[in-house]
């Protein structure tokens, strides 16, 4: 039943449906891990932390240039992407991925993920 | 000749290409301003600090997450998008847009004046 779902199915089902997500967690708007799936080489503090610094940035380029209110930050880099998105008021999402995604399908999953987090958090 | 494009026709051209883009700036990899396509009310200053920010802060989270050199961020707000993207080893291009943009369409536009760019500075 998707009314039982924990955060840690939401992010099991994630990276079971995108095979190319590599690694997800849910951390506080403060930077702090919530809930993370995550390859065992992954370090979940760094991850909460850069998750912390990029929605801090993002929040205030989005401000600064009269964006309003930060919905995602999506950092490129030639081995693949990092996406941050805001799931409701108190968490956002990060997700880490392979270069060979279909942008358009993993912004449209995490979406709805960051919606059913939302009502978790 | 587009042989002759300066730096400033060629952000005038991205903006009459999409007329969502609201403002262009090319900016060093330092953060300081080199050309810019903006509207009266926009602060040139502004927008290149905010470039620095992000490009440096794109630069640590990709390499922390393993991605490698950084191409591309991009940060969506309720009401528009900021995209910086990388344009040669010297110089980033930074847009503003209007939120009811066709990303493909502005990656691929953004990217092909990122190369030109790139010959120019």
């Amino acid at each position: 039943m998707s009314n039982d779902e924990t955060l840690d199915d939401i992010l099991k089902n994630l990276l079971a449906s995108i095979p190319e997500v590599q690694a997800a967690a849910i951390v506080s708007v403060e930077g702090l891990p919530i809930a993370s799936a995550l390859p065992s080489n992954a370090d979940e503090t760094r991850i909460a932390a850069m998750t912390a610094a990029i929605l801090s940035l993002g929040e205030r380029a989005a401000q600064e240039l009269g964006k309003g209110t930060l919905e995602m930050v999506f950092v490129r880099g030639v081995n693949g992407y990092i996406i941050t998105m805001s799931a409701g008021p108190n968490s956002v999402l990060t997700i880490s991925t392979t270069k060979d995604i279909k942008l358009g399908l993993v912004f449209l999953d995490t979406q709805r993920t960051c919606a059913k987090i939302s009502k978790l958090v």
